[in-house]
């Protein structure tokens, strides 16, 4: 958020990065393939302990997503839409995070989204009265850390080593290693960062 | 707001719109109709899908509730007290929704509250040491869009054609047409709206 | 918040203050309690009706919490850690309240934490690789209010006689009879309280 603007979430999209359309206009496969992972997460996944980790992410993997042997997904996350899930060695998805991935996110390596954080990339066009559904893919890069109950609005790009601090509402691209808080969030500070700690 | 005040949500409550009393001051007619809608919806409407939306009506306007046939309430929205609520052609309470509607909370026609928001229709009078609760209606203009996990404080007005943006607090009397954003929100411009698209 | 600085909720952290460890290095002793005490309260409280004070109040003095007689602790409060759990009389802990008492985590007398506000006893030294957990105390005065989904930081102490604004995102050491709204945080009023009333 380099311009420090507060913001609505669908403030000043792109066209050549969105797509419109209604929600109900998912075509049926994609519905099929939420509604069974989401029954599928509820009995199989949702309640199991950290330590089956892996038994997570094999049925992640089953579902579409691209997530590293390496990844963590806790069973009290919310995924959408397992394909468009992406998610780089060490990178975790803490219990109670909302991943409303209505377009692609991803994980850089060791990037780590904390408890009830909400990544949401999907919003409606609201100067149409039609309100068409607009999606918009959301990168969190490679140590960033997304701290509790943050919000990642549609399209931000979280830079490599990024803090969100708990609570912040981001959006935009985020300088690398920068240290956010607030909502709307701006730049506090640098992070210090010593890789042999 | 119009102030752009930062707030708490029970700074300076002209007299003559809220009422006074304790929690446990609610006639037991009143606390009846409440456990019982509670047991009733979760039992027979919580994890209804949407499909099911005129089930849901029905239910609503059993124990009180003012509901245009075209509402819509999604199973997982919480309503505190259905003889508060008054929805419009159209209007949406999404999912996850708290309408905590101690005083009367109405919807207008085509307003979306959308999922997590919080319509908080009561607070306490902390200037006195009984901390006597306060309760106070809530106004969602005709095709206003309350965001995601936005809170509206008790005795807001958002008026017609209002943009509150996701994660916004807003209180107050909303401009109309305005969008919101920010933790106190802020005015941050006019929405411009197509009827025709 | 007396600097009124945007704050991440790590910021600035005096070192005689905290500890340092990795999550994993709690004792065995320790995950155990944890353990054992969230299946005991889900089973025997989470559900319990307000009337069942005294018999949470039981469960969590068994699991080595500190409570006063007078305090009320409700079923739908998440308690992480019993015995770094402190009430004094008349203190409150309301239904979705987050007490993540990673370090101690004391409400004075009178003191009122409303629905789903977030106590986080706990965060992460950013400036490190291995990213060491951070456990700072969270102190809450005598006559405080903690207003509903407001977010306390680690080593937050909200004086006496505080309000912390709905959704308000407060760090530092607040003013006492200081009333703050906002995310960050700021001071936008000195209570007025009349003890007679």
């Amino acid at each position: 958020m380099s311009d420090r603007q507060p913001h609505p979430s669908t403030s000043a999209i792109p066209d050549e990065i969105i797509s419109r359309r209604n929600a109900a206009n998912f075509p049926l496969r994609h519905k099929l393939i939420r509604v069974l992972f989401r029954a599928v997460w509820l009995l199989f996944a949702s309640w199991t302990p950290p330590q089956l980790r892996r038994w997570r992410l094999l049925l992640l993997r089953l579902f579409g997503a691209q997530v590293h042997p390496q990844a963590s997904v806790r069973g009290g996350a919310k995924i959408w839409y397992p394909p468009n899930l992406e998610m780089a060695a060490n990178s975790v998805l803490a219990d109670g995070v909302e991943c409303y991935n209505m377009a692609r996110i991803s994980l850089g390596e060791g990037a780590i989204v904390s408890q009830r954080a909400f990544l949401c990339g999907g919003t409606h066009d609201y100067t149409r009265a039609t309100n068409p559904l607009v999606t918009r893919p959301i990168e969190i890069g490679a140590r960033a850390w997304v701290c509790a109950e943050a919000f990642v609005s549609p399209g931000c790009v979280v830079s490599e080593g990024c803090v969100v601090g708990a609570r912040s509402v981001v959006s935009g691209v985020l300088e690398p290693w920068g240290v956010y808080a607030g909502n709307p969030a701006q730049k506090v500070k640098t992070r210090d960062f010593d890789p042999n700690k």
